[in-house]
């Protein structure tokens, strides 16, 4: 049996730090996790206990496939409480994770050939899903200028059907804020293109707010996740703000594709929107994260930084350093014992020059993490 | 924004059915569901049981992309228990339910336009995730002659990719036997056209064990899932078998598509295998159930149907009675308070003159529902 041509994806190459990382922790090293794209904390406690408690009475069978209507509900909620849009909980669809509103989302809009704008350096799986779809991706090179988000100019000559921003973004951590973010809105629709936002890391945000791409118009795409703000990662539950004229159609490939998201993670994720406490715990130890992050990479000579608004990620630009990024993270976990991503997951043309570091584990592991690094940099003169 | 042309996906009529039954019940009717194509049963004891402890003391992040390495491997040693097929646990892909695995293996064997065959009657949503995958699903009609499933001599000419089946199969319960999978294998590979195998409803099965198609070749993908046999609908979380040089193209567009299956539900179905006792248990309502079907049907009048070797459907022609199967379901359903489906999410072509009847439910609603079809025939006339 052949693998089709659409089947042929990059690896990610994390994966192979991780791997790495793995082998030296079996080998009795201690490695500082600077790698992983996801939080250390689990499920809110309320979460968990909503969940034990539904394990008793409810069979959890399959839910409707726009997902339980009380948690439908709730998130459009959430839109007044995060942002002051009014929201009809019947435009929310609760999807497998935000990888599932991708599939969705692009499934939705785009046939085969179109092509998809998305940031370059941008969250990998974009590229991946879009080729695997039997779409065209097309990379965007931004600048940091501003602040590697893409720009309208970005978009003239590029006859795309669609284009996907995330705010937040992964790897950077840049916001965009509302003028950018109508500008980009406004230069997409003007060429026809549909506009996806990609909303993850909301929530996670230090000096301002992030802007949903809802204040700006109701005819575009928002996706959203319980994994990282909720911190529900494994539990694979996300949802997707679409048109009210697209929901039945999002609906029928949701049935066909998915039936349902998974019921367990449902429960748990409604509970956990009550949890505000808890969570606003883990963002105070995220911002005391980052604080620790920008004093100790500058001290350490990673000084060429994207401003990281939100999310919990810092790219450097190391080109004055290598410029072979994979060989520079071996390096890094070999003589420090840290492990960091090569940049190019992120950006294949330009990501042999930068490093994502992750922030996103205990503060204590960050200190000691910025110690080796400084230490590493030093001897390495 | 306009939406694609693949997302122009048909609507589910079993969905019709199930919005007018719930009318009915809100308006104080009592209705029997045999329209419904899930177990009554939650997952079992233990399974829950093994989740409710992992939330105390397990964060559930993400697994890896190919799932929890345990159930891999117990998934393996279930191939040696039923099948006495020795199966090396790298060859098991955890998957987000079955529908996970065909947006897997639809994506890593077939490009853009590629003809894949599949049985009418049979699941509606291969057809459509083909379809919204940007590929052409080819349906082969198949006859009562060959027990509803597709024989080689179909498939001469169609020129097809892939070939996908399915036994037990839904709608109709029929089961393909070694030499029949072993043929159709056969003339598959014989055109090159990849071979897929949905085993979702193995283990329910009443006068033969099912077949796997690994009992035959290892050149071929097989799907199941814990939603049937094991009675985890609602988790989300299947399988998938692959040749062993395909490993490492699933896992990458896995870890792309999906991340990983939910974590909690891994965890479940790992304890829901060593649950025989409460699955047999099962397994010995839907036999009781599958002999008052037979008996209740034909003395109803319900009298051609597919000889139902596993699964919990009977696919009953009702050519001699209707040519608008879906005014029947819902005379049925006005008349007699009985939900059945409509052949037409089956079969497009023929499904106008066809029933599908699910018995997966209680055993006094079984009876009930018979009853109630007896008089509703009778009074028919």
């Amino acid at each position: 049996m052949r693998n089709s041509s659409r089947s042929n994806v990059d690896p990610f190459i994390v994966m192979d730090v991780m791997e790495a990382a793995r082998r030296a922790e079996d080998a009795g090293r201690h490695i500082i996790h600077m790698e992983v794209g996801q939080p250390s904390t689990g499920a809110p406690v309320a979460a968990r206990e909503a969940l034990a408690k539904a394990l008793d009475h409810d069979s959890l069978g399959y839910t409707v496939a726009l997902g339980l209507p009380a948690l439908r509900k709730r998130i459009a909620q959430l839109y007044g409480e995060w942002y002051n849009v009014d929201l009809n909980p019947e435009r929310v669809v609760i999807t497998p994770g935000s990888s599932g509103a991708f599939l969705l989302s692009f499934t939705a809009l785009f046939d085969s050939g179109d092509r998809v704008g998305i940031g370059a350096p941008g969250y990998p799986s974009y590229r991946q899903i879009l080729h695997a779809l039997g779409l065209t991706p097309v990379d965007i090179e931004t600048s940091l200028d501003h602040r590697l988000q893409p720009v309208p100019q970005d978009l003239e000559g590029l006859d795309l059907a669609g284009l996907m921003v995330a705010s937040p973004a992964n790897p950077t951590g840049t916001m965009l804020d509302k003028p950018a973010m109508a500008a980009l809105i406004g230069a997409a629709q003007g060429q026809g293109a549909a506009f996806i936002s990609d909303e993850i890391y909301h929530g996670i945000e230090y000096e301002a707010k992030a802007v949903t791409a809802l204040e700006v118009t109701d005819d575009c795409y928002v996706i959203n996740s319980f994994s990282k703000y909720f911190s529900m990662t494994g539990w694979r539950v996300g949802w997707m703000v679409v048109p009210e004229d697209h929901v039945r159609v999002v609906e029928r490939i949701a049935q066909n594709m998915f039936i349902c998201a998974p019921h367990a993670s449902q429960v748990a994720a409604l509970a956990a929107m009550d949890c505000r406490e808890e969570l606003e715990g883990n963002l105070a130890v995220y911002a005391r994260n980052r604080a620790l992050m920008l004093e100790g990479l500058l001290k350490a000579g990673f000084d060429r930084i994207a401003p990281p608004d939100g999310a919990f990620y810092v790219y450097a630009d190391v080109s004055e350093l290598t410029n072979d990024s994979r060989a520079f993270a071996k390096e890094i976990l070999d003589e420090a014992g840290v492990a960091v991503t090569p940049g190019l997951d992120f950006d294949p043309k330009r990501g042999a020059t930068t490093l994502r570091f992750s922030y996103a584990r205990a503060t204590a592991d960050i200190e000691e993490g910025l110690t080796r690094l400084k230490a590493f940099m030093e001897r390495r003169g």
